[in-house]
Formats: C-alpha cells, sequence, structure tokens
C-alpha cells in the first residue's frame, strides 16, 4: 500500500512511474520478506533517489516469471529530485532487467492500482521443429502445430462480459469473478503465435488458464464445443493446464 | 581434439551435428577445466547418449557470452543409436540453453574444423530512448542514434582480401592476419541494427572489435578517413573498443 500520510505533507507529490521488467529473475512483483520481488527492487532504489522510505502500489501484482512492458505504479514522495532528472536516475541505481519508460508527477487522486480502467496482456507461444534457446525465458515452447482458425473460434467466445470462473486460478481468493474482455485474439509472427487479451480486469492465472485451454483446442484435443461448456460450465476442473509464467507480458494498463 | 583412434574401430561412425546455445551462461565454447563450457557439457551428455567417453571437434571456438544459431561438431563414435534418433534423444539430456538442430552421419574425412569453407557472423545492436530489458543478453544496447549509411561505407572497405590486424585482438597469437570478406553491412530491424559478416575466416575478436570501430563511425566520432586509416594501418591500438560479446552469433558454417 502506499503511504499516504506523506500527502499531508507540504511538497509532497505523487510518482507515477511505468516500468518494463524480466520477471526471470524474480519472485513475482509483489513485495516479499523472504525472495526478491520486482516491488523490493524498486522500493529500494526508489528511498535511495528520494531520500526517504518508499512505499509503492501498482497497477497490479505479476506472478513469479511473468514479465511487463508498461506495468505501473505509483508512490508519494518529499524528496526533491526533478520529474525530468528521475527516469535516467532511476535507471543508473536499477539492475538491466527492469526498465524505467517514464516518469510524471500526477494528482494525489490517482492511484496505480485503483484508477485503472483496463489492461492488456500479451502471451507469445513459440512453435517450431526444435527450440529456439534464445526465446526459452520469454515464450512457451510448443512443438506440434497449432490451429489458428480454432484458436480464434474459441477465444471469441470470450469477448464480452462473463463470468470466468472456469480461468480462475483453484482454490483462489473469491472475488467477483465477472470480467469484460474487450479483445481476445491470436496471430502468427514469424516462429510465434502471440495472444492479445484485453479487458477491464483478469482475475487470478485467468489468462494463463485461458491459454492453457485454447491451446488444447488448437491441438484438437478439445472441441470447440467442449471449450463452451468448460466456459459455461464455470468449472476450473475442466479446463486445460495453466500456461508456464515466461510467455506472459502485462503490455498495458490505461487510466 | 578429436579421438582418431576410434577411426580404427570397426562400426566407428563420424557423426556431424549443427546446434544453437545462448553463450549467456557458460564460460565459451572451448573445453575449460575450472568453468563449464558448451563443448564440457556437449561432451558430458555424449557420453551418456554414445556410451562412451566422447571428444569432439567444432568448426571454431566463440567467447564467454557469444552465441550461436548454427554451430558444427563432429565426433566419431562405435555407439550404436540409429542417427535417426539422435536429435531427439540428446536434446532431451541437454539442458534448455543448448539445442540440437540436426545430426548427420558424415564421411571419416569431415572435420568440422578443417572442412569449413566460409562461416556467417551476425551481430546485433539495440537502439533507443531506453533498453529492451527483454533484449539485454541477446543484443549491445547503444542509445544514440547510428549514421546506417556511414557505417555501410566502412564495412564496404572490409570486403575483398585484406590484413585484418587492426582488428585483431590485442596480444592474440600470432596468426596469419589475412583473411578474405564476402560480406559486411548492417541494416535496420525494427529497433534494432543487424550486422552479417559472411568470409572464409575470422581472427581472435575481430568481428567484436570490427563493430566496435564501425559503431564509432556510426556516431560520428570517426571518419570515414580515418576508419581507412586504422584499417590500413593495421594498428589495433587506434580501434575502437571491443563490442561486449552478448550481441555476437556464430550464424552459419559452410562446408
Amino acid at each position: 500500500m502506499v503511504d499516504i500520510s506523506l500527502k499531508l505533507e507540504k511538497n509532497a507529490r505523487n510518482i507515477m512511474l511505468v516500468l518494463a521488467y524480466d520477471g526471470g529473475n524474480y519472485h513475482g512483483f509483489q513485495r516479499q520478506n523472504n525472495a526478491v520481488s520486482v516491488q523490493n527492487i524498486l522500493e529500494k532504489k526508489l528511498a535511495v533517489l528520494f531520500g526517504h522510505e518508499i512505499q509503492l502500489a501498482a497497477s497490479g501484482r505479476t506472478d513469479a516469471g511473468v514479465h511487463a512492458y508498461g506495468q505501473v505504479i505509483n508512490f508519494f514522495t518529499t524528496g526533491s529530485i526533478p520529474i525530468e532528472r528521475v527516469v535516467k536516475a532511476l535507471n543508473s541505481l536499477l539492475p538491466d532487467d527492469i526498465v524505467i519508460q517514464a516518469a510524471k508527477e500526477v494528482d494525489f487522486q490517482f492511484s496505480a492500482r485503483h484508477s485503472a480502467k483496463d489492461k492488456t496482456y500479451i502471451y507469445r507461444i513459440q512453435q517450431g521443429e526444435v527450440l529456439n534457446p534464445f526465446l526459452r525465458n520469454y515464450t512457451w515452447y510448443v512443438k506440434k502445430p497449432l490451429d489458428l482458425a480454432l484458436m480464434n473460434e474459441a477465444l471469441g467466445l470470450l469477448v464480452g462480459e462473463h463470468d470466468f470462473s472456469a480461468f480462475r486460478a483453484a482454490g483462489s481468493a473469491p472475488m467477483h469473478p465477472v470480467r469484460t474482455i474487450y479483445r481476445a485474439d491470436c496471430e502468427k509472427s514469424h516462429d510465434e503465435i502471440v495472444f492479445t487479451f484485453w479487458g477491464n480486469g483478469f482475475l487470478y492465472h485467468m489468462v494463463r488458464n485461458i491459454v492453457g485451454t485454447v491451446v488444447n483446442v488448437g491441438l484438437g484435443r478439445t472441441s470447440i464445443a467442449q471449450f463452451k461448456e468448460i466456459f459455461v460450465g464455470k468449472n476450473r476442473q475442466k479446463a486445460g493446464a495453466t500456461a508456464p509464467a515466461q510467455g506472459l507480458y502485462l503490455k498495458e494498463v490505461t487510466y
């Protein structure tokens, strides 16, 4: 949680950062006591730069191994560094696998978490006879060919406002399971298949569970009728396995 | 060196493998006593598969951190595994960052090292305001814009048979410094600049020293006239710094 007590200080500012990170070396985004997370590293370096302890809030957490192109965070500070110097200064303190792309001073009302309107995730699958070792940490390698048309037919069923219980993590906290998906499709790009998911929110593991189940459709193991039954039946037990973390990217958060 | 004593055994075979590897986790290709090299791993797994100690030869070594799309090796074996099973069996034993692409039984005369006719290397530079963290281990990040036309003018001077002493590693073994380069150019590809070098052979660090010097041309720090002077003057001291290992790939070896 953001330390909002600082709002009351004179000269306090609310700072928003957009950042990319390679999730491969981190135990997820969220602060951990016994493991290194992206948030741990960020808060440590922000404290150095702004001269006091920083507690940041993010648009949402990402799991261990999941990447981000455009994660958004905010925090309050009484530190004096000019906003136009923040990107360069922070990047010089951060390891190469966490990169600040933009910094902006925002209204006190702005919350990276609560002001978020919608999010876009992408998921990358690598296809082909042999694994490309340079993409092993950045894609899921599926050797057998996938039927793109069938997968897009299944993905099309997800667009709109629906109960996504079939694709929520087994045993996850009982959140309201209805979300609106504006876009869900996949396309071929060289030897990859890139999935795009754009929606007003996502349940825990939802994108990875959808991809795992849609890949079964693409492999011919699950028919469209069966996919529909899984989705409408809201039964996680019948859906496919959770697709691996390293193929998933939080691409963009819109405010 | 290949263990040629096996040539004399009946049922002995000469096996050629084509492989890709991510050099990031290895202390170069060549066998090391106190560090893990690609050759160490390969020879260990080949011994498991073929049932006896294997000594392999490669088209050439690659330095620590340098990658390969199409490294070629050969070795002699009396092991009985059918050639068509070798790729799959080896890949199941190897770590994900070393991938066998092809296996072929070849004449006893074939040597991955001595039969090589020419080689192609590529070098990838990442451009842009902020580093893309997903490419940090696979490209050299040069933030400032590079003049492609000027770099290609400099690279064009290298094509043909020349003495490449200016670009050999300082203090390297006194090999004959004349090589023939068939192609040397660079082109833009999205946010990257990709250099291609095709020649009958390359001196130690030659590609990385050329790239380091050509980048100085692209940045406007070295003029074409100065580049020509460095090249013709055969003086390593005047050339640019060695470009980092992680941008370099041995792409292909021709026999």
